[in-house]
């Protein structure tokens, strides 16, 4: 199969000519309006054809970071996916992405007194850059966050710098725990080079205490200095951590072959029910395509392109049309750059005042519980009303508060942004690892995803009213 | 370690002696009355308590069918458990109960019209009789139904019949499906041994297709004709219903070695928080201690037994004090029975006009999603505002309708009984069979559902007011 850059736009397009729009034959008669939640529930089920959708991608293309062969695959099986379920005007939006790669060699060794080395799990952070053939070998410096570093500012030079921060497991919500120490691991490396450190070792973003490492972005700007970057399984931080209260003079042994190449040409992938009545209003419907490169990237967030898609089929499958336009979107990058949320706002900057919603599935394929929303009171009254018949599910409540990483530069146009809202309480027990596989995805609870999202987008696709609008937020 | 049978009741109480009642020392100043969900929820997830409790049964007493030595094990791991939570009157209730073992061989084959033999998988069904050995051969039967196996009943003496009812996978409710088809299993084979029937074949209970089989009770009255039955994988159940449809003359062997032995004496295990200033009215904190004999009966139903020690242990640990009494009961024999509820039903005759309310837990621990209750309205109306500050996880729904079956003899005494409701869209992925193990259950999920059933427990032992009871029924 030809990679991406092989694939003119114009071929794109005559491959997908070959594809009947319609799949299924003759339109049915659509549901009567207070059972379409029901039905888009039920069609849901009776096939799972979501979980087979989200099997045939975490097959096809496992690995599919941005910049690699694997996102190319994904792209490829976005664009037949999208043709099977019926939609139109499928196309590829053009994105320069970042272009990083793990390598062969990741160790992370912890060395004893006696001149004994204990390998430790790890993964490099997608951002991390090599160390020398052989390895850096160092002394650690444990901090518990980036403030208790720059205080001990005059300890860091040379060492490797071990941030410990637990993800807090006494908060209810395992996303506050997340947020309250991911920036250990997206800022912290960065700001221990810029210290003199040799290398940076971060806890892994869990509330499970295992051997399973999780990788994720770390950021370095521009022009400062990169240091090697790794994260370590939450035991095996527990064990460093065990080992300097021993003694101080605690050394590991870091050897990473990460890469960094150009950036590349990829894209987004975008596929359309067209509105019967006002096509040129848009409810966005995304997720993102790329995926880090270990285990599936089944939950994050091949889930949510899978439900994406299949949102669309149900609405064509039951016959329903909707006066706007559902576009589906599927980002490229939203890993380790955003650049595909960000050249969508700017591709589509004029047609954003007629954007009506986006909403993204982003959190995993798990029970449904609702959506997040940051509508104006209005606005999400209505969302409110249009999702009560998921109660059916108990997925019927719509919080304030939520959108999407992808969809978010879309927010200061005014567009009303949703984020779907599963149960989130297993997320961080596989969430950029090895673990993260179709295995982990329960067929029922990621299709009653799918069925969820279609009804609160098929619900404001065929409002008579317009949502109210958010206020535009000037620069 | 000793059998049930061999330790008395003082020498129990004597080893009980032996553990200090009040487990962590001193008492803790208690949360203010708005923060106590909020505490109770954050001291679950902290030790993850219950979870480790659920690790140990699973480990002590995986097998723990009525009449087994593991139910022995479990029943001194149970009392052992909550002396170690801080219950006082610990104490085991007698209760006659079924003895039924599966035995070494079950073996079902479809015979191929070559002379092949493909095995498929299989579990004998609790309460079925043996096959001679060497097993039966015989031509299949295939209905949907009892009604369809009446209709057919000149079709059916000397053959195997094959109960191939699917549950239905559309239903949004597992458990609707389950009771939409359950009773092929629970009545299915008894009405064909009536008919002269020489075995049954029931269609595993599960809106999965796979490989794995799920066991249940078989139900055969008490002067009736008896034969083998036994539970086929639902791709097993596919596999016969495909050769079917080739031709009619289709033959399966099917070969067991159950038995059926004596009642055996045995016992609920209850334990109490005796009530601060009411301590004769009642709340009981129930769920089933014995297990099918496949998995380790990780969700159904140790989850449950823990999570009652649990809620106890957290209203001691939070240094709370009802006013009336929360007696946690461990029923026996719910599988194949239900002689542990009804024992206890009778043994407390005089007392239940003072058990308040009753609430179980015995729908797998996963994350939870609020209560369904036989509760008259005012005291739904309560329960509902107890529950409401559960809305931090999304549990704080309390619906009409629910209860638990250990807990259902109370019923007629006007005693409200309440099930505690988790999410269920993976629950018949492995009820009843050997996927039921400590690794399908998330320790989060679990230990938040503890903290939910001692949210409602503690509220309803801590108003002022008694709850409303319902109206009692004569018999």
């Amino acid at each position: 199969m030809p990679g991406l850059r092989a694939l003119t736009l114009p071929a794109v397009i005559w491959v997908l000519l070959a594809v009947p729009v319609s799949a299924g034959g003759e339109d049915p008669a659509p549901p009567a309006p207070s059972h379409i939640s029901e039905s888009l529930l039920r069609e849901a089920l009776s096939t799972l054809e979501c979980h087979r959708l989200l099997a045939e991608l975490c097959r096809t293309a496992p690995h599919r970071l941005s910049g690699s062969k694997g996102y190319d695959d994904a792209v490829q099986w976005a664009q037949k996916s999208m043709a099977q379920a019926g939609l139109t005007n499928i196309r590829l939006e053009p994105v320069m992405v970042p272009h990083w790669e793990r390598g062969a060699v990741e160790v992370l060794e912890l060395l004893g007194k006696g001149g004994d080395a204990t390998p430790l799990p790890v993964l490099a952070l997608g951002g991390s850059v090599a160390t020398p053939t052989g390895g850096v070998v160092a002394e650690v410096l444990e901090v518990k966050s980036i403030e208790e570093l720059k205080q001990r500012e005059a300890e860091v030079k040379g060492r490797i710098v071990f941030f410990n921060r637990a993800m807090d497991p006494t908060l209810l919500s395992p996303g506050a725990a997340y947020g309250g120490a991911v920036q250990q691991r997206t800022r912290g490396p960065a700001e221990a080079a810029k210290l003199g450190a040799v290398a940076a070792v971060v806890r892994s973003m869990t509330q499970s205490l295992d051997d399973i490492p999780h990788t994720g972005v770390t950021i370095f700007p521009e022009n400062g200095p990169r240091i090697p970057a790794v994260a370590v399984s939450t035991r095996g931080a527990e064990r460093i951590a065990a080992m300097l209260k021993d003694g101080p003079a605690v050394r590991l042994k870091l050897e990473l072959a990460c890469r960094w190449h150009e950036d590349r040409p990829s894209a987004n992938v975008v596929g359309e029910i067209v509105g019967s009545e006002k096509p040129e209003e848009i409810i966005v419907v995304g997720a993102h395509l790329d995926a880090w490169d270990v285990g599936q990237g089944a939950h994050d967030d091949g889930a949510g392109c899978c439900q994406a898609i299949e949102a669309a089929r149900l609405i064509r499958k039951l016959g329903l049309r909707p006066k706007r336009t559902v576009r589906v979107v599927l980002f490229a990058n939203e890993e380790n750059g955003l650049r595909g949320g960000r050249a969508y706002a700017l591709a589509h900057a004029r047609e954003l005042s007629r954007h009506v919603m986006a909403i993204e599935s982003d959190a995993g394929g798990f029970t449904p519980r609702g959506f997040g929303s940051n509508a104006n009171p209005a606005a999400l009254a209505i969302l409110q009303e249009i999702a009560e018949p998921l109660s059916s599910i108990g997925a019927d409540r719509v919080s304030r508060g939520g959108g999407g990483a992808d969809i978010s530069p879309m927010g200061a146009s005014g567009v009303v942004l949703v984020g779907f809202k599963p149960d989130t309480q297993r997320y961080f027990d596989l969430h950029h690892t090895a673990l993260d596989t179709i295995d982990a995805v329960n067929p029922r609870e990621l299709c009653l995803g799918a069925a969820c999202i279609a009804t609160l987008a098929y619900g404001v696709a065929s409002r008579d009213e317009i949502l109210p609008r958010n206020p535009v937020k000037s620069d």
